[in-house]
């Protein structure tokens, strides 16, 4: 049976489909089955806008157990079950699935309208449900734990990307799955990126907050730079300890820093504590990134502010069981903060070779305002000491 | 300026279209942008069926450079480089673009009837070009040398996630770039599979050769099964080390295992030998999935093969710059063998209790057969020893 937290959001489903006059809406994405299923099977989820969700499932037949959960040959075999003819309207993952399987999809239903599921969920999916909240909090407390033994990985004349690997090995060694999902078909990560000297301002063809050359096969962070005297080392990785995702980034340095790393750093932790722990419920998010913007141009520091050559137009984001989830902090964003929602917030500065500075918390919003999920040392920490 | 190589793709390409009827095909999907363009980035590439190809590239701008490459801020700019009213028929990722995105490209060529990319795109990415074979031959060299350094990194008392860790680190080490590239928005794997005893046996959602539990998060591959005397240790894991994959299991073993294992075992050899090494240009694929199929039925292993509670239909897939390419080894399959194509070949036997055992190897299909591109010893190798 599964754990009462799926009902609430079945529940939260079928509201917007009711208040949107949709009939039923339909995820096969992995991402979404884990959300209202809390497994990922080969087959496809149905959420009437009344009445109990039901599961069809191909594979793996080992999933098929408890009411409404139905072992298929294929997807076809739905109408076995529901009344398809009857639907006239119904929410497929637009965004998510492939045309091609949409249209398949589409298929099941041959009298209704189409409409995205996509939208649907990931409004949904911005406020996390207790059971989410909870296995947050428990990846976030593994996250800040994994980040207590970088330091110690360090040695005199490594890479950066020689470093990424020690702390990979640890990551997975204190329970990081590995895998990391994004929203979007364009974006692709591993394990999170690790920016140092000029590397960190190299503009990448993916969406994040800063890029790093990478490498041909996955132009994003890490390039193979030799980490030497006065770099900083921006630290961004895996907060993937279970199926939710945390986020969290410390910075290191090889050394001293010029004075101007140390302050653009401060400010940072500074954003951290006038802002965004002053957000509660109905903060608007395009607040919370137009005040930052004010702050770092009255501080002079705009043209280093998430990046140089390229700049991100965000200061944050939502994450959950995607690294990339809803709201958006940003200029232009219509969204306001609610209870239950889980925010990254990250104000980093990019100095032209010395690296990146600054730091990034995972916050919950609560009742009375931001909780830091990752609490750890702020400061940057020289790795030669 | 591009490799020459590149022009020979966009050539293939071209064949096709022209023989389809097609006016021109659009590539937006990192993988394919790979195969075209050589980088991945924020925008999309124009193959039209006669002349040159053109790239409108978003983000990063420092890939704008050489003829036919053009900066824009959105895809719709394509318009003004490319008469788009005049295109009557154009190919769109139907199969890896979401129901959004080909919407969104659909819109750019208003008088186009909607053909399938995907299908080109796989069809031609079959057969390799040089500059793709090359890169792929240098892959495998450095795959078959990280498994050169699986033996020592076995410590009695670890599980198979532990082995599986120290094998991820070294292979990063030796090159490995992480990422795991699959076709198919429903597959998801990292760095791999490692299977040990019962593991081997348990059904996934995904469609890989074999499964085992994993975690709700990834359920696939190991799943912290203490590795224990008697046990065999199927390990699958990480080609890729470059932009193009290769695929390589060996067998090992703690301590030794029952007779069956071994013989078992054996038979996966000589499956190789007997049929996949005999195989060349015109070689039916249906008839190498049959005639394994016939052996491994005449020695009585069937109920073992390719997995027991959850059997899978193929035993060799086509590879490149995703991990399951074409053509299919299936009893279905239309598919001939042509000079070009590379092949992972990979009976695999699960044994109950004890663990999977088998190898895979990938093959070059040359003018004068099957060439195996990861040469390593092919015995069950003892861990404690």
């Amino acid at each position: 049976m599964l754990h009462p937290d799926y009902q609430l959001r079945v529940q939260r489903i079928q509201a917007v489909l009711q208040q949107a006059d949709i009939d039923a809406l339909v995820i096969a994405s992995n991402v979404n089955l884990l959300y209202i299923f809390g497994h990922i099977f080969s087959g496809l989820a149905f959420i009437p806008r009344e009445g109990n969700a039901q599961f069809f499932i191909r594979r793996p037949q080992t999933l098929v157990q408890g009411e409404g959960v139905h072992g298929v040959r294929k997807i076809e075999q739905i109408s076995e079950y529901v009344d398809t003819e009857k639907i006239s309207s119904i929410a497929l993952e637009l965004d998510e699935q492939t045309y091609s399987d949409v249209q398949r999809q589409a298929r099941l239903f041959p009298n209704a309208s189409l409409h995205n599921a996509t939208s649907i969920l990931r409004e949904v999916r911005r406020v996390k449900t207790p059971l989410e909240i909870e296995q947050i909090r428990q990846g976030a407390e593994q996250h800040v734990r994994a980040y207590s033994f970088i330091k110690g990985l360090y040695r005199s004349g490594m890479t950066d990307r020689d470093l990424q690997i020690e702390i990979e090995r640890r990551m997975r060694q204190e329970g990081s799955v590995g895998l990391f999902r994004c929203f979007g078909t364009a974006m692709e990560i591993y394990m999170g990126s690790l920016l140092a000297g000029d590397n960190a301002a190299a503009p990448s063809p993916y969406d994040f907050a800063l890029g790093g050359a990478g490498t041909t096969a996955l132009p994003l962070g890490s390039n193979g730079t030799l980490l030497e005297q006065g770099m900083a080392v921006m630290i961004d990785m895996a907060g993937n300890y279970g199926v939710y995702y945390s986020d969290l980034t410390r910075t290191y340095s090889i050394g001293t820093l010029p004075d101007e790393a140390y302050r653009l750093h401060e400010l940072s932790c500074r954003l951290h504590r006038d802002i965004m722990q002053q957000a509660h419920p109905g903060t608007l998010c395009a607040d919370l990134y137009n005040e930052c913007l004010a702050i770092v141009e009255a501080e002079g520091a705009k043209p280093y502010f998430m990046g140089t050559e390229l700049q991100a137009q965000f200061v944050g984001h939502g994450l959950g069981l995607q690294i990339n989830e809803l709201p958006v902090l940003t200029g232009r964003s219509k969204d306001v903060l609610e209870e239950g929602m889980v925010i990254a917030f990250e104000p980093k500065f990019v100095l032209p070779k010395i690296g990146a500075v600054g730091i990034e918390n995972t916050y919950l919003i609560t009742a009375s305002g931001a909780e830091n999920l990752t609490p750890a040392p702020e400061e940057i920490i020289d790795l030669t000491k």
